[in-house]
């Protein structure tokens, strides 16, 4: 209902405005996704350093359940005695992860505002590459989820067999769900999330542990009935290609490391120190569970396979049955997974309605719905993710080429800002201080080791982002190095046209257009009855040259409708066009299109439509919506006003 | 393009009309269903009783493709031993078909323009009786259609076994393409259809002529290697339950026959006497072939089957092998079954667009399309038989207890009704001529005998519908039992809506409606740009009162809204609601329902949209569809023109 002011009250002479207020009626959508949310109910909530790990740890930490396993299948094809180099490799990419690390520490602190990838880029090195980063990163939180909900359904049907076959349709039920639960907004509310990922860490660094005791204390032994290992016919030799393609798998450990850098405002204050620290026990957790449980696999002799997950091997193997621990080991690791799709439920619609702040995407994806969440960017989320999992049947083997790509190319763009920025603030005078959206530029001591650390982050995910590209090509990494040019390519054609709609309806610009002088109606009829003359009595109030047109298609009928037109047409003008093929709307479009070319300068052109109204929706059925269809046909035509003076029954 | 009249031309003083031709320009479709004909194509072909008897036919004849069959199948039911009595029950059916036939001739003698049950029905027992005969004629079209590609597909699976897992597919391929080739519009151009049908009529008359042969020199032998049959799992006693049903199957034998006294008027002068000496001719055919069918079934112990049909078993045992005249059987069966699929997509469309032309259907019926057929029925046919065959999984058996209770009812209406008219003639004093559309009334010596005739049709076709209705009840019977009252009631509630509509909408009896004196104009702005002004200026022509309502999701974007508008609304009321719950088209809808509330009498409202209008059609994705989604929205709104004007960047 909408509140105080009557809108049929008078205008005043000096109110140029009346505010009312509307409030929504409840409706089905009230039931599957909530109550509507005021703007100003959007809140907002800091968290301390333990819940703040559990918060922003999900992405990455959740790489523990498949990264070792697809190291492994990468291994397979050289043979099990090949399983042998997964844990040196292991080590490399830990490597890369301190690395990587320590780049991202440096982000914290110079964006104490919150320094995505493709903020940095943005605000460092341009659009060019801040649009790079953004196609990189939607396409990563796409896959993301596609992944994530793949390996729970993996591990799901590790512990139950019998659901093997239902592996796609479990997938994609979780991405839906979970899509569900995000169009009904739920908050990253700490505690909520805190729980099960802290029960993921206990029960991970259980399994861990008590392998390796059971490891030194000589009790552990191999995985009993390893599944079936799927591999091509014949054993190949290792070759230096086949230890790349396993440390580009195994560098997908480090998804989802930059998190805590994105979202430094979500901390208490010192919220850059509070970030900084979660970063660096994040990183600590992922390395020690990443490294143990690659170095447990090979111990047991675990064989990755499509149909039994590495985790659960190990569960199996480590607490010796399939009892509670081992379910929980699974479940944990489900949870933990699903934590993982839901952060890609968070950033990709966020980021979206950034980039189509900047008019970079369709303006839509900014609109928040009725619970305060950007409605269209999840869903179209939930859409490609659930389709991924459909063509690439869940397989987390499948999907992994298509991923890492985006985010080391992500990570290279945003250490290289950082670098950049490392390099104006040294070139900048004593004094001088350039605020920026996050964050602001002073000149600082010791930028030159800064830009050697960015610098040297930026070369080695430059590298690794090569070596992922050129590896993974063939098994499907050239979908990616097709798809971001093209992705990029289109975000600049929406550029260009918001920038050009702006320039040409400007006001400022080109003032006011100049207004029509003239004003030709014309007005198809069917039949001489009283909608008709409703319409006409409406035309006629617009302008006194009004041309009312018949399509003849049956000659019996026209000499009726020219007998009634000369009782009651009023003297309008009646053109009758005959349809010897029983087309309608072709002869009027094109009768239009002549009046249209022909207009004198300052012309205008309305076409008024008769349109009935039934009295019940499905007394549509028994009409030909010529209406609808003409409107339809004349949506793109320049110039020509549509006016439907509707008619009933009653 | 349009011929010679130039809309531009100003209105002369006496001239209301001018008339200009349209002619059609190539597109896709053209390739698809071929060139537009012109109304005036429409020609009018006689046939002699030679190719008369081929192109009425198919339907009847086809029958003797699954009607010895479907006998069998209830009867299997009692084991093999009870098809002897398939014979008998055979003969009761041909007589059947001898009273149906004689009566039919007089229908043919009394209505030479043409006597469907439709038509006679209507003419003679009133509309409650018509539409009863419409339904169930539609209804039964619809499953000729079906059952016939039904029954092709299962000869041409008998032939080539491993088709059998594709049958379904085969039916609705077959079903689809007849339904292209329909609305391409194939005339039942004589010669066409005749080499075909005798064709057919040749080679199972060979077989039939070869088996008896066989027999009576000892020579037939039994079917080897017969089908499977599939029964249930006990054998029941042959009881009076079975037989009935037996019979009720048989029946289908006389599906179609009514065809040649629907099209008299394609028959060369004499009509009458030429169209009903076809008929006669035709059951003839019929019954010999029918009988001889049957009686050969059972002599080499055919057994009915869902792979292989009994048609299939004749030709294999008649011909001794797979040859080529048994392949000419199977392929003559099958030709014969698409000609019955064709007479379904020739007789729907026409009698639909009959009873919409009577008011009972949608008029949209009644429109040809660009090859001058009813391309909206026959499209409704192919898609409605097209699911049939899916759902009954292409199976004849399964299809026939939904199919003869309509094919009787329709002869019962017709015979009743010629017994009705009889009974008028009877009556009327001499030299008195009553003209109808497609007959006239005058008295006549003899009518008693006449009446008899068609009274003991319509009692016998009566008692069969009984039956049928209730011996195939729950086989599927039920479905058309309920069905029909349901169409009929629909029919009715159509032509209420189209009565009730002319009498509303008619001038002579209410004369103009009274005009309107008030034009309060509202119009929705999203911002203030050039765009705005253009359909600032087009609402300001229309009417002094005009008011501009922005709805206000965001407060800074608010603020320069009012801000621009005071520079540039030319002093237009604005009126801005509060949309704390982000929705746009809810608070504008409750904002117009209110106004529509308080209005004046004579008061008109028009809503004008300011409508983007892109360049490219996808740019259409890059704004919200506003003025689309109100358009909707307010479609069944009553007493609100809705004006869209247009404005794009040039």
């Amino acid at each position: 209902m909408t509140e105080p002011v009557n809108p049929q009250s008078e205008p005043e002479p000096n109110v140029i405005h009346q505010v009312a207020r509307y409030k929504p009626v409840r409706s089905w959508r009230t039931w599957l996704i909530g109550n509507p949310l005021r703007s100003a109910d959007a809140e907002h909530q800091t968290v301390g350093k333990a819940v703040g790990l559990a918060v922003f740890a999900g992405d990455a930490l959740s790489s523990v359940a498949y990264a070792p396993q697809e190291t492994l299948v990468m291994l397979a094809a050289a043979g099990t005695a090949a399983f042998s180099y997964a844990f040196p490799i292991a080590i490399i990419v830990t490597v890369l992860l301190a690395i990587v690390t320590i780049s991202y520490q440096q982000t914290i602190h110079a964006y104490p505002g919150g320094g995505g990838a493709y903020t940095v880029a943005r605000d460092n090195l341009g659009d060019l590459p801040a649009q790079s980063a953004g196609a990189s990163l939607l396409v990563d939180y796409v896959l993301l989820a596609a992944v994530a909900v793949s390996s729970a359904a993996a591990q799901i049907v590790s512990a139950y067999p019998f659901l093997i076959p239902y592996r796609v349709p479990l997938a994609i039920g979780m991405v839906l769900l979970i899509m569900l639960a995000n169009l009904r907004g739920v908050r990253e509310s700490g505690n909520a999330v805190a729980i099960p990922t802290y029960f993921f860490l206990a029960i991970t660094f259980l399994a861990v542990g008590v392998g390796l005791f059971r490891y030194f204390t000589g009790t552990l032994g191999v995985v009993e009935n390893p599944p079936l290992m799927q591999v091509g016919a014949a054993i190949q030799p290792v070759t230096w290609f086949i230890l790349l393609r396993t440390f580009a798998n195994g560098t997908t450990a480090l998804t989802g490391i930059e998190a805590v850098s994105n979202g430094v405002t979500a901390f208490k204050e010192p919220r850059t120190h509070n970030a900084a620290i979660t970063l660096i026990w994040m990183a600590s957790i992922l390395a020690v569970l990443y490294l143990g449980i690659t170095f447990l696999l090979g111990v047991i002799q675990a064989v990755p396979s499509e149909d039994e997950t590495v985790i659960s091997e190990l569960g199996r193997t480590v607490f010796g049955d399939r009892g509670l621990l081992y379910l929980s080991l699974i479940a944990g690791t489900t949870i933990i997974l699903i934590l993982a799709t839901n952060t890609a439920y968070a950033g990709f619609p966020r980021l979206a309605a950034i980039i189509a702040q900047d008019g970079f995407l369709p303006r839509q994806l900014t609109f928040r719905g009725s619970r305060l969440v950007y409605s269209r960017g999840i869903a179209a989320l939930g859409v490609i993710a659930s389709l991924l999992v459909y063509f690439f049947h869940a397989s987390v083997t499948a999907l992994i080429p298509l991923w890492a790509i985006g985010v080391f190319l992500s990570f290279t763009l945003s250490q290289l800002g950082m670098a950049r920025r490392w390099w104006k603030i040294g070139h900048l005078a004593p004094g001088i201080v350039i605020r920026e959206k996050g964050s602001s530029l002073r000149y600082e001591r010791g930028w030159q080791v800064k830009l050697l650390i960015n610098g040297f982050g930026a070369l080695c995910t430059a590298v690794v982002t090569v070596i992922f590209a050129v590896a993974k090509f063939r098994d499907g990494a050239w979908i990616i190095v097709l798809l971001l040019p093209a992705l990029i390519y289109l975000f600049y054609a929406i550029h260009r046209h918001y920038l050009r709609l702006r320039h040409e309806l400007s006001l400022d610009r080109y003032g006011r257009p100049s207004q029509a002088r003239r004003h030709r109606v014309v007005m198809p009829i069917s039949g001489v009855h009283r909608g008709t003359m409703i319409a006409l009595d409406y035309a006629s109030s617009l302008s006194a040259d009004v041309t009312v047109v018949h399509i003849s298609l049956d000659e019996e009928e026209t000499k009726a409708v020219q007998e009634k037109w000369r009782e009651w047409g009023s003297g309008v003008r009646l053109v009758v066009i005959e349809s010897p093929y029983r087309t309608f709307i072709e002869p009027f479009l094109e009768y239009i299109d002549k009046l249209y070319s022909q207009r004198q300068p300052n012309e205008r052109i309305t076409i008024v439509v008769p349109q009935f109204v039934p009295e019940r929706w499905w007394h549509n059925l028994l009409h030909t919506q010529t209406a609808f269809w003409l409107r339809f046909a004349l949506l793109f035509k320049k110039g020509i006003a549509i006016t439907e003076v509707p008619y009933q029954v009653d």
